[in-house]
């Protein structure tokens, strides 16, 4: 056993941590041996010199090792998980799991809670009435081999040694270092069961990455310690300069989800998950090329087969049946509903991302700290697009809110987060890479 | 205010701190808003990014404000407070304060406990039967007053922004930093009152520094640094390759203390306690010149006053009055006393002070850890110092251990570090700069 003085030495002296070393900080870690405050101390010594791949690579699988583990060799192959790194109206999950189901791979999921300006899974789906996100795992693998679908929320016995840097870090001003970034992602996924994943990076206004170069760092790190660490892996860059689709906001964004399942494949959240699903299906060897995989996807949504796929996964963890057809009024919305109208002419340069998501968090539908409830029916849905062209007056957005002066601040936020100019910019691709 | 993050991520990006936020740093660590591990990650970044002169001086200032502050302006001018870095067998502060005294400055000092291979002053007067270590501000201004000479434990109240850093950069490898190290000794003197102060920064195996670069180094700063927090500074590097004097052990050294008070003017010590003292009484306007200083120094030895004040001031402190002439019989020594034999002729090379103050630390006379209790009466003699001449089968060290086995064990280990060589070394200068 290496003492805690002698780890954090190691990195402060810019020294390349041997596997036995990496094991004995994660292992003091959980025994309580190294205490938060040596393990902040090594924090920064790794934020300011670095970890390097063999380094970071034995960090997430001792993370991954440090609790339990979920074995998922029961079901049926292929299995896939889905990630992203998160974004401003991301409901991408929503779709991509049911239409993968639908293609006839399985997906397993463990996803979280929502912290600033990004949002989580689990509190999109907590909006629908009677939804269980709490599965133990034993009912998360008996409901994926039953329907090829299953999510739940974290479980604390997985990777409980990142849980530990996780909270430090953001105590202690080193969230923003990539090798502890890449570790935390993919440890929880290794832990978590996952063979094949697709990884969704952000980058934008409404992402913890706005800027491409360092979108694409964290994008090649996460390709090349996955791939180390075992994992079969595709890794997407997308947009997060403007929201994903319409809706921001919990209940908003499950309606827009259905919406996109109802057939809406020209979406933009119907074309991102149809890239997705099509990439799993590939990755796993489902199809041999993208552009069938993604025939598969279209078809598979317009079929009806996705959406029967969403019913009968809501309904195995607690939803009515009949919610997917009823769903607008089986959701908590507004109470208050204020059309916001634009006042200028032109073509839409800019929604900004960031803006909007704080906006929504401000509502009550995101959390500005841990433990914050959440409203699930407020929220806005964005009616225009980056490239749209403007006319005077245009009804440019919703919004949901709790009261009358809210729904007004509201309403000048989202005029303020709309730039108009008078010649057209052309909005960045959705997807602006593939690993 | 700044947050913890914000104070954090200013020194982790190489930006200057401001005074509000060195601060705002100083009081969050005494009211607790600023957590343990927030302030372990904020010493690596200053660790690795380091403290610019002004952040440093700020630092020294608001730790120095951080509890209550002694006040020795109503003792008859000039003050002098004494301080070392930490060494192997120096007990210069228990010949130094009674020879200030002497010399008609008033001696204030709060010492601290050993730790490690380098004793401490507390620890050596606790030796004495009946002395007191803990006295009052107030107890110990009276003092002064009264006899020219007071000494006490550090207090816990004072510098408690020192403390919680303190504490902490041992358990997080972040101790070798020069302006920590400036600020945690510079803060405590300044809290405890200091104006005038001589400090002795110990160079070689049995200290802190062991390189004479690094010690400079320390020294320029702590020149620097104090002069800035107004502090009317003497700063001498001293040799500690070798052991100072020939006692190492509390009891041992309290006893050679004693000898050099009774006129042993031309040992190490000696000579090393009036250079000390010379320096303070000219930096306090005592004496205008150097030599004129030392030979005062001189003459209170040989005169006997030097001696008459240390019987005062035990006496004061609560040892029996006839103790300084009864000292041999009143310590605890031993029980088991061992003369050490060597088996070789030719001169003394190296006496390897580290070596020699580990073995002290093993016999129990020191502590490896904060919370050890230790034994008084054990510790060595050296009987030879470098350069000297040496003859086979010389009395060269006596050992006074708790066991036989013990005892056997030490005398090995004494014979393992000393080198003796054919031809002569000449030992480095026991004062080897003065800034």
């Amino acid at each position: 056993m290496h003492s805690p003085q002698a780890l954090i030495a190691t990195k402060r002296d810019r020294r390349t941590h041997s596997s036995e070393e990496i094991r004995d900080l994660v292992r003091g870690l959980v025994d309580g041996s190294i205490k938060d405050y040596q393990a902040s101390s090594w924090l920064m010594a790794a934020y300011l010199n670095g970890l390097d791949s063999a380094e970071t690579t034995e960090l997430t699988l001792a993370m991954a090792d440090s609790g339990e583990r979920l074995d998922l060799s029961g079901l049926p192959k292929p299995w896939v998980d889905k990630h992203s790194t998160g974004g401003v109206g991301d409901k991408v999950t929503l779709v991509a799991l049911p239409l993968m189901a639908a293609c006839g791979i399985t997906a397993v999921k463990m996803s979280g809670r929502g912290l600033g300006i990004t949002g989580g899974t689990i509190d999109k789906l907590e909006s629908i009435p009677g939804f269980r996100t709490d599965l133990s795992p034993s009912e998360l693998v008996a409901q994926a081999n039953q329907f090829g679908i299953a999510l739940t929320g974290q479980s604390p016995n997985l990777a409980p040694a990142d849980k530990i840097l996780y909270g430090l870090r953001d105590a202690t001003a080193t969230v923003d270092c990539v090798p502890l970034i890449v570790s935390s992602i993919l440890s929880k996924k290794i832990a978590g069961g996952a063979e094949t994943v697709v990884l969704d990076v952000k980058c934008g206004s409404g992402a913890f990455m706005r800027d491409l170069g360092a979108a694409r760092n964290l994008a090649a790190w996460l390709k090349d310690i996955g791939t180390r660490a075992g994992l079969n892996l595709r890794i997407l860059i997308t947009d997060m300069d403007q929201p994903l689709g319409s809706a921001i906001g919990n209940s908003l964004e499950v309606l827009e989800a259905l919406s996109v399942l109802r057939g809406d494949v020209k979406s933009s959240v119907g074309r991102l998950a149809i890239k997705l699903v099509a990439l799993a299906l590939e990755a796993s060897g489902t199809e041999a090329s993208l552009e069938a995989a993604e025939a598969r996807c279209v078809l598979a949504i317009q079929s009806g087969g996705a959406l029967t796929k969403a019913r009968e996964w809501l309904t195995a963890q607690g939803a009515d049946p009949a919610f997917v057809d009823q769903a607008e009024s089986k959701l908590p919305l507004g109470p208050v509903v204020r059309k916001v109208f634009i006042h200028s002419s032109g073509y839409l340069a800019r929604a900004d991302a960031g803006a909007l998501g704080q906006l929504v968090v401000d509502l009550g539908g995101g959390r500005a700290h841990k433990e914050d409830l959440i409203d699930h029916g407020v929220g806005i849905q964005i009616h225009v697009a980056v490239g749209d062209e403007i006319t005077d007056n245009e009804h440019c957005a919703t919004v949901f809110a709790k009261t009358e002066e809210e729904a007004d601040e509201a309403a000048q936020r989202v005029l303020a987060s709309l730039y108009v100019t008078a010649t057209p910019t052309e909005a960045r691709p959705l997807v602006i890479e593939v690993l």
